[in-house]
């Protein structure tokens, strides 16, 4: 049976929740067949993060890691295709570090693109009825981070592992006055749960169009 | 006890399903405690709507009125502010009628103001955890129509009668790879569930701020 | 010869310029042939930019008058289709005045249509390369309170004269670090000048579409 | 005196200009001081793009490349920040070709990042009163494509060039009818003549935030 790791984010940036955390609790809860699915909660601060889920992979043993954040504003979940080498934050993390232009892994590559069949997992997640698309980038913020700081562990470390990010938007109590794009937290694990299904039931990816003009 | 008439659209513009539909549907089904909800289907073609809703307010003899449709690519509930007398239509209706600068009704009034208490409603779907705003623009096309030939067949028809439109997201499932805004249509229905409380318990509307600076 | 009052806002909401007092000072200082350009500043004050406007009326006697303001986040010139009577102030005026639902006009109707050809001087604009379109809605501040005061003046008052309002985007140099759309002001100048040309010349509007689905 | 090579596209995706081609020439006519300024157009056709973009760096032996494109849609200038190895095509490419997660180059590391100083890029552009801002992807077209190609090409046989490239927003004439951000062609090269000057004037970056949350 594959095992997949799913990270989640505690809360930041001013918010009282994030919905990584209530998804990836629900795909606990109720998990797709075939999979056991076992999960860790990061810290949003630069480093803390990544040796977090360091930990979370050596006590897991997983054969697929899934990290989890919140992509606010985004109007439907997104799987990343690509991490890159840099940490430049425009809000301070919630241990009050903002690293400017840094690398996430000093002589690292400039990026890793994830090893999830990122195409699958889209179409996986629209088939459950839950809008999903391609991402060009996953930011520079702590969702970045920890996204390259997993795949570099991974390159160097558990070439048998594999991985990659998903972005999710903002839960409908997060904004009720604030007129931004939402997304239940059930509706969000059950593109986590199609996600999670793909991942896990393939390696190969699909090729349908998923890229952006710029 | 209050009775409430609801009404949506079929769908329209390619799609073949319309949030107003199904969430109307489901708030018949469960219903706020206290008042009396009956709803009526309209057809998404200028004129024939508007003798549809009248031939339903005769039929029914509601206490309150509320007109709803889709508003695809808004992401939270929005309860209309005014309806303007003017029919515009970018892309024809369903009977491939195409009004540009018609007036919905010849010799009306240029405008009516919804005589919902529109900032108690919106305060109401905040409370019950649904996104929602005031808008100042109904658009130019059917439901923009619908809403006004309400307002003016309250005005000099039915005065004791109250009314107003409230529009509704793209659901989730029209929308799964288009990466827009959308609200599930049970969220949708608790928001118009709060709704319909608040217009059927209250005249008065509260005092919050709920304008645009342009 | 035709004599068009152009007005203009002063600074608000904590820009330091205006884009509509510079696009109104190039159109005065270059205007268009056949007719005569006079203009005025107003206050961003409720109430006060009504009485500066009635007394540039009284003072200039126009034939037509434009009211121009600032619509950040609006990628064109647009031209306003309609002026509600209702004030209701997200932020405060530069008096610190923030009326919520109160009426523009004591008794007066809910709303006025533009009596510019909107529709021509959209086309006007585009003819002149200016990105340009029609808006249902010139919101509920300072901007609506002047465009509805305008018009009821006209309505009550001055009934050969006529009148509507055009909103200008962000000029660069205010957006510089803001990633928002803007416009020079030279060219939301070339623009107005369109404008001023078309509604001068004619009374009769064209018949094209230029509505909005909501 | 440092000579810098500039590079646009020719027209694509159904519009008749492509405001790189313009703003190039434009900076070529009045080109910063100190700089020696060349240019090359390229096709939006994959592969034969590199090919043109080589013969012109060999022919020219510029000391820096600067590679420019159009963004519809973006309101401002971006300086982009990094490159990846993958070709992803929503919309055939103007020789009808549409590679689906194709490597740019087989065997080429994941991305490259700019060796331009991209933050002292962005100051110098808004310095000049033009709205710019760091772009944290190039998308996976043609301009994504031609970037990564530049990079690789540097890496792996210039190794003392610099270079990267810059997206500029559509001109206001291609967008005047479709209520879209646009930057008028001599705005933009103005912000490309400060990127330009910034680009060839030095070779450490500044340290300003210039990241994204997500």
């Amino acid at each position: 049976m594959t095992r997949v790791l799913l990270t989640a984010f505690e809360p930041f940036g001013g918010d009282s929740v994030n919905p990584s955390e209530r998804a990836v609790a629900d795909v606990v809860a109720v998990h797709p067949p075939g999979v056991e699915v076992v999960s860790s909660r990061l810290s949003c601060v630069f480093s803390v993060a990544l040796d977090e889920l360091t930990a979370a992979v050596a006590r897991t043993e997983p054969d697929v890691v899934i990290c989890t954040g919140q992509a606010g504003g985004r109007p439907d979940v997104t799987v990343e295709r690509i991490a890159i080498n840099v940490d430049d934050a425009r809000i301070p993390d919630n241990a009050g570090r903002q690293p400017v232009d840094r690398p996430v892994v000093e002589g690292g590559p400039a990026a890793y693109f994830s090893t999830l069949p990122v195409k699958a997992c889209v179409a996986a997640a629209r088939a459950a009825g839950v809008p999903a698309s391609v991402s060009q980038t996953a930011g520079t913020f702590v969702c970045n981070h920890v996204f390259y700081g997993l795949m570099h562990l991974m390159a160097t470390q558990r070439p048998h592992m594999r991985g990659g990010f998903v972005h999710l938007p903002y839960a409908p109590e997060q904004v009720t006055d604030r007129a931004q794009p939402s997304l239940p937290v059930t509706l969000a694990a059950e593109g986590l749960r199609a996600v999670v299904t793909a991942a896990a039931s393939r390696t190969e990816d699909i090729v349908v169009a998923g890229g952006a003009t710029h």
